[in-house]
């Protein structure tokens, strides 16, 4: 049996194709966007977990739209406006595919940055969006091609991710944020801002949301895979409440609601006193994580690797010029150690740079040593 | 914004539109199909739900396919043959939606018997799909209508509930099992077996599945909603292997992977030497709930109402000849009692039938008193 064309065109995740390779024992993985296994904030869960048992109305079937406490909650900890509404998803990749099934039909435009999270290009292929890309610079979109593509064609969305974007690790800067929400308000385009790593900043100072500038026409994606547990698959999407609510109408026929256990022990982490201290301590961690990394980076490439800093996230965008870095990546994985060739964040195969995303918050410091002791030695052998 | 074409024409579902005033104080709910709230095997599950925070793993990412331990219970308690395998969906909602984002072009074409789950009217309204309808007998679908509709076009899949079938509670016979799956393999049409409700048989002789008679030409959706708890969205795909892996890279767009703790914590249940026991007493509470409902059917509904008698799941579908079920739904609604009337279940609006679904799972025997009694009255009001 054929699967559909839309399928057909999509490509399969390389991180998920090749995740049992990387998570076989003795396999240094910087390839997914795992958190550190070791600081779930677990014990701020347990009582709420423990206590799902006494609450049998978690057991039953929920609201399409999500738990409403949690709704709540976030729409106080976010400032949702009342002409706004928020809607519970399973993962904000769930949000994505939703905004993609609900607003987009065939051949309309959707402008992306390249590269780009590949979960977002799969859900744009999945609907067969026409998807135009704009490059990245080290402040975010490239301006001048962003107003081109708003002026060339008719745009439905903006997707982006402009704090620590993934692959890149770049934050946009406060002065692209207000230009780019000023040209989407000029053209008329819907900004889809994915904001998943915004919590997870551990230098530099905090930054408006690019919504922030264009107040009437966005979406927000939030994660809470990074701040809090990505087993759970809960997210939320905030946008004005005219268009959230043919959303959860095709919500109701993607899996009529998400886990409700689940959403009841997000709700108790982020009312816990100690979730504020769960942050600053994981921020930290991750600012030492990545220190190791770039000090290594320092130590086994500084002639062939290029990167830019990050100050946030959970990745580093390393350039290596006149490296092919599908090959690269064969052999790194062949001597244990899972990087993501940059081919992967494209959804279009003819455009590519000579990088790797780095992921540095899932392995800890002495094995982020050796992995990138042994992807300079490659890397060397293939220049 | 407008939502895009194939989101215009989806209709909304009813109960999950009325569910707010469905689940109001002093409503009595016939409506939805909730399990009984207070039968949900929460103690055998407290154990597993305690220990969640002792396992770290069950925090991270993991594999879209499901949670490797779950899906060899499945395959092993499924009989799943070396050349299928099982995919975690979040809930057999899910499913529904995968397979038909995955294999469906617009304008294919599916079979269905109408009246029909919703839910699944919905998934393949989603996929702008071609749906036929087969009405439906006392013994499963008119086996003429299918031949001429397997024969007059090209038809992909044959959508059915065969076990107390959503919305009538029919149980199709063994010989239209067998007929079915004959028409399947002559007109190379893929049956989607959906089975929410076959372990609720509470009278008489289980069946074989009418997948056995097709073995090689099928999909079977699990639900694990009405078993165990609906709130953990955790179902199940089986399937030929060669058709579950382009499923599983949709389902990597659609929401990554399902919830690992709840998967965790459904595999502790089916585990559970209790579980069995469970079972038992499930299906005795709803057979006594369904004597219940017809005692009381007979006596306030004798002159005008007719059914036909089910073996088990959690509906039986009363006709009432010349009335206006809509507005009957409506004026009950009215005066506190929630049910869903037949218009809901065809996905053409020019066809219906003048009759209610009514669950008997979710209000207790007095309270299925109290709103059988105003149902009768209502339906002499309007005839």
């Amino acid at each position: 049996m054929q699967p559909a064309h839309s399928v057909q065109k999509i490509k399969p995740s390389y991180i998920r194709e090749i995740l049992q390779a990387a998570s076989a024992p003795g396999v240094i993985s910087l390839a997914g966007g795992l958190p550190d296994a070791s600081r779930f904030p677990i014990e701020l869960m347990q009582t709420a977990i423990e206590q799902i048992p006494q609450t049998p109305s978690l057991f039953q079937y929920g609201a399409s739209q999500g738990y409403q406490p949690l709704i709540e909650q976030l729409n106080s900890l976010l400032n949702v406006a009342d002409d706004e509404s928020t809607l519970i998803c399973t993962g904000s990749q769930q949000a994505i595919d939703l905004l993609a099934r609900t607003y987009l039909n065939p051949g309309d435009t959707i402008v992306m940055e390249a590269p780009s999270y590949l979960g977002a290009i799969q859900a744009f292929q999945l609907a067969q969006a026409n998807i135009v890309s704009v490059p990245q610079t080290a402040t975010g979109p490239d301006l001048n091609v962003l107003e081109s593509c708003f002026k060339n064609e008719k745009v439905k969305f903006f997707y982006a991710v402009p704090d620590f974007h993934n692959p890149t690790g770049i934050c946009w800067s406060k002065e692209t944020r207000r230009a780019v929400a000023e040209l989407c308000i000029h053209f008329n385009v819907t900004l889809i801002e994915d904001i998943p790593y915004r919590e997870l900043r551990f230098n530099g100072n905090p930054l408006p949301l690019v919504s922030d500038f264009c107040p009437k026409q966005n979406f927000q994606l939030r994660s809470f895979s990074k701040i809090a547990a990505p087993s759970f698959r809960i997210g939320a999407l905030t946008g004005p409440k005219a268009w959230i609510k043919p959303v959860i109408k095709v919500k109701q026929g993607a899996d009529l609601h998400s886990s409700l256990p689940m959403q009841a022990v997000l709700l108790a982490l982020l009312q816990h006193q100690g979730f504020a201290s769960h942050l600053d301590t994981l921020k930290e961690a991750y600012r030492n994580r990545y220190q190791a990394l770039t000090q290594c980076l320092g130590d086994f490439l500084s002639a062939n690797g290029v990167y830019q800093e990050v100050e946030g996230g959970m990745f580093v965008w390393l350039q290596v010029p006149g490296c092919d870095t599908d090959l690269l990546a064969q052999r790194l994985l062949a001597k244990h150690v899972a990087v993501v060739p940059s081919s992967v964040f494209y959804h279009d195969a003819q455009v590519n740079t000579e990088a790797l995303r780095l992921n540095f918050t899932h392995a800890p410091p002495n094995q982020l040593r050796q992995a990138i002791e042994v992807l300079g030695d490659e890397v060397q052998r293939l220049l």
